[in-house]
């Protein structure tokens, strides 16, 4: 039997966001699936920040993207052939893969964050799909990590969360809350989003940043006695205000730094990291890639699964029916105008 | 018997550089020192970068400190009066005190780091007092805690530092190789300097960082494989060049950003903290004040203590025989016309 495929190429590095003309979308026709690998119908792709570095010439935390190959992502997908004699078709498989319909891939029980090489996933608790690309997936492994690994965020800190209606922030603020933080704001772009930070995903309070005349005065009345944990989606002005408002012996995670990936000019300045000499602060950066597929991932998966089953966390995601137009797609994420998870459903 | 005082005032905020009209020279007659207490007369004054953070508004991480009352700083002297019954006449102490003749305080064994509050110095081996300001004192703490607690260096570490023929700086890399560092490169500000950091100290390189073009490309040269651990004395532009430079897991340690003390227009932006992310790189704050008086601080002073007796270490200090002129000799520190330890010689 053979598979007719659709995939998204990378033909110009782009400036800025995303035009539908940097991509282009290639056929090809699958009738060969080499011995121990396996072909994936994949049902679900997530649009991250991250690509965007990926694509650019220096590439982020990757080697970047060849132009003329496949744009990668986390997706969710089944084995629908295995030539693979442990792998039974209709294993539900999640990893980075092409921007495509179906791909051929290695799967291993190790997810060790390569390209063609899939992890199978527990899917025996009855969660939707999608949830592997978000609270039991990237966005939520990302979140725990950042927050009880890196920031190490004890019961009673003071939490702050930027982007805090995305993917990942809405994610970091419920698992603040849930492990007992005192306080938890976060940022959003917009009066709406705020609501929903502070409706949907129980934050104490939300600040509009692009309705504020002064940031930094916002911070300091909603932490009188500072910031103990700033969980960094944004880096910029926002990560600046933070700096200034640590708390002693603060811990400031960089997930991401949104505010420069579409940011031709060098990326936005930073002038006080002074205030972490003062406030005896620290300040780290990590990948996701560290912490997939190790026991701790594997137990806080456990817990946020029990948290999705009891209703304790609220872990929203935007599916989108924009295969065909997924420059746009894509551009959501920047652009503001989608909630929770970005998610591209893919056609048969 | 009474004692003729003279204590140097901040008299107004300096703006910039230190001017001498800033300051005021005021006397006083010491001729009764309370019970508990100590009449110390001060030898030595060290000069500091970060007395000039403590006496701007903000006050770095101190309180400012207020208008009309003494500079401090870090000084070394001996017991000539005691009204302790647990302290001797003759007692070498160290600790924060005024830029003056004579001070009034109490003798702890406890090395608080509070004004006021002095810590008895063991003389048994017989160091030139001096030395208690410097690798016995805040500057040997200062080194050894940055690069051995907070960056966790290594042997087999590649190791960069900034201000490297500074007080702090020029111990850092010797004791990064004398604890088995793989390679040691620091920055100075002219060839003179460049060359006493690897006469002198033994780094194994040295960048003129006024007389390069690209600093980013001079430090990928000295090293290709990226940088562990880097030692940041400054901040501004030699931290962004560094950053672009780290290996995967690299620690930064911020000790100081003297580019930043006498900057009226807010410090030298950072534009690339994305780097922080891109090599799971964690950056951290340190004061002195959190190390000195512990347990693992006297244990340096042992090793450090061993290394000036057997020659390995190479401390050295300048001496200055100007405390009537103290604003000048404090600006040594930024015009860069000083060698290691800048200390004032206080006279009877």
């Amino acid at each position: 039997m053979s598979y007719r495929n659709q995939t998204w190429h990378l033909m110009k590095r782009p400036v800025g966001l995303l035009q539908p003309s940097d991509l282009e979308l290639k056929e090809e026709i699958i009738d060969e699936i080499a011995d121990g690998k396996c072909l994936i119908k994949i049902r679900y792709l997530a649009m991250d920040p991250a690509t965007r570095g990926w694509m650019s010439e220096t590439g982020g935390y990757m080697e970047p993207l060849p132009l003329g190959g496949p744009v990668w992502g986390v997706t969710v997908g089944e084995v629908i052939v295995s030539n693979d004699p442990d792998v039974e078709p209709g294993l539900i498989v999640t990893g980075l893969g092409p921007w495509g319909k179906y791909f051929i891939a290695e799967v291993s029980e190790t997810q060790s964050g390569a390209l063609g090489v899939l992890a199978p996933m527990n899917t025996d608790s009855g969660h939707d799909l999608v949830q592997y690309l978000h609270a039991l997936g990237t966005s939520g492994a990302t979140a725990w990590y950042g927050l009880m690994d890196i920031a190490r965020m004890k019961p009673g800190d003071n939490v702050f969360v930027s982007a805090a209606e995305g993917s990942v922030g809405s994610l970091v603020l419920q698992i603040a809350k849930l492990k007992g933080a005192a306080k938890v704001v976060g940022t959003a772009s917009s009066p709406e989003k705020c609501a929903r930070v502070v409706t949907e995903y129980g934050a104490d309070a939300c600040i509009d940043y692009r309705n504020t005349s002064d940031l930094q005065a916002d911070l300091r009345k909603e932490f009188p006695d500072g910031i103990d944990v700033y969980f960094d989606n944004v880096g910029g002005e926002i990560l600046e205000a933070a700096l200034a408002t640590l708390a002693r012996n603060a811990r400031v995670a960089v997930c991401g730094m949104i505010a420069q990936y579409n940011n031709t000019d060098g990326g936005a300045p930073v002038t006080n990291l002074f205030n972490l000499l003062i406030h005896e602060a620290v300040m780290e950066g990590f990948l996701i890639t560290s912490f997939f597929g190790t026991e701790a991932c594997a137990k806080a998966f456990v817990e946020m699964g029990e948290w999705l089953n009891s209703g304790k966390l609220n872990a929203i995601v935007d599916k989108r029916e924009m295969f065909d137009d997924i420059a746009n797609a894509y551009n959501l994420l920047f652009t503001g105008k989608k909630m929770g998870r970005l998610v591209v459903t893919v056609p048969d």
